[in-house]
């Protein structure tokens, strides 16, 4: 039997239940899927009354830590994150890759099934995606938007930016996948991308993004913004990626000699 | 008078008010600091109930966008959010700065005010440091937890673990601010950190996290964890911060040439 309750300490007896429940999940003693101890179980473990039991469940659920089924139980979220590969997907040797997407390869290499569907659209995009790409007022882009799916669950969503006046006469759009990647077709009309701007945000998923994504309570998204420069510092897309944070790490490769 | 709402769509009528609010906060029309219509305003404004307005407000809320004062109204969440430099900090221009560490360096760059707090512990790692470290089992890490504020406000935590056989007999293990930073410690007992491995996650805070970060409602925070391996290919830190999503941008700056 575990005592870590402390009656005489300050801090509150379901927020003491809360911290040692998590602790075991985060090293890994109640694994992805395994089922917590019933409310019982608990209460009778910890001397505590059920009140504060089910304070502490609904403190790790709205962590997204756990999720609960209807009189099943509660659960330590199954997750089996992907690597959002930040710094190989787009790399040289990748780029050359004309055989497949930077993303499709990615998450096939991670022993996963990927797919997407696509949509094209010319839109004016939002203030911040038209100030990365320094456009005048009004000036329009060609929006590529991409659902992907991996195992055939929704995974992330993917929207990237081209300024009209750089992409109206390619394939870009064209409401077509481009095996070989809108990157090459950039690169092809003389506006290779030689470097990037990255920008990390993460909040609470939309209403919209929470359905298209099927993301539960307690997730929060990572929002990946990529810019693309030419040789001539011309920005010529900006990426937003929207990733379900249960589901995705993002990771970066660097060389310290930069 | 806007009147996007259409009662014939599918989608609820709160949803379609909380899309209204959303765009103008995202477009910058409501900007950071902006009072929010009132309620009965809304109601006027969309033809809609208290309580469809009340939905909408709240949706607003749970994502972090609006924050609201007892009768004093619901207003855009200010956020003048902080560049966590992840390319720049530790550039070997950055290292050779021995005067102050890299994270004063940046933030003072942007105009504001920095300051830590320095706590060091001997500890065995969570067992995802531990992994990352390629420790043996019970092999222990000296901790440096610093608790960082900016212009006077909790700001960020930051936890970097070393292996105690590295760093036993150096300043590491003392319970003082290092002002060269304590990779230069590192590199002057050879292990320079020549590649380092970037893993970012986001979730929610834990109630200790919201406490001493002072967390609102809806807001989750970023976890990054920076691996650094010396040129043997030894992991020699893991450095784990921990960044409140409403005040912080994580930027890449990268050269498409690696």
């Amino acid at each position: 039997m575990d005592v870590p309750i402390d009656p005489h300490s300050s801090r509150a007896l379901y927020r003491q239940l809360a911290d040692e429940l998590r602790s075991k999940i985060y090293s890994g003693e109640l694994k992805p899927g395994a089922q917590l101890p019933t409310e019982r179980e608990l209460m009778e473990q910890f001397d505590a009354s059920r009140n504060t039991v089910r304070l502490a469940l609904g403190q790790l659920a709205n962590e997204g830590l756990t999720v609960s089924g209807r009189g099943r139980g509660h659960f330590v979220r199954a997750s089996a994150p992907l690597l959002f590969l930040a710094t190989r997907s787009e790399s040289p040797d990748r780029r050359a890759n004309t055989a497949n997407d930077a993303w499709t390869t990615d998450v096939t290499a991670q022993g996963r099934t990927p797919a997407q569907t696509i949509e094209v659209s010319i839109v004016r995009p939002p203030q911040n995606v038209a100030s990365l790409l320094e456009l005048e007022e009004g000036e329009t882009t060609a929006l590529r938007t991409r659902l992907r799916t991996v195992d055939g669950e929704a995974n992330s969503l993917s929207m990237s930016y081209f300024p009209m006046s750089i992409v109206a006469t390619t394939e870009i759009v064209q409401p077509d996948d481009i095996v070989r990647g809108a990157n090459r077709v950039l690169a092809e009309i003389g506006h290779d991308q030689v470097r990037y701007l990255d920008q990390i945000t993460a909040r609470m998923p939309t209403p919209d993004e929470r359905d298209a994504l099927r993301i539960g309570a307690g997730i929060p998204v990572h929002e990946h913004v990529r810019v693309g420069y030419d040789a001539d510092d011309v920005p010529v897309r900006v990426a937003v990626t929207v990733l379900p944070a249960d589901r995705h790490i993002i990771q970066y490769e660097l060389a310290n000699a930069q």
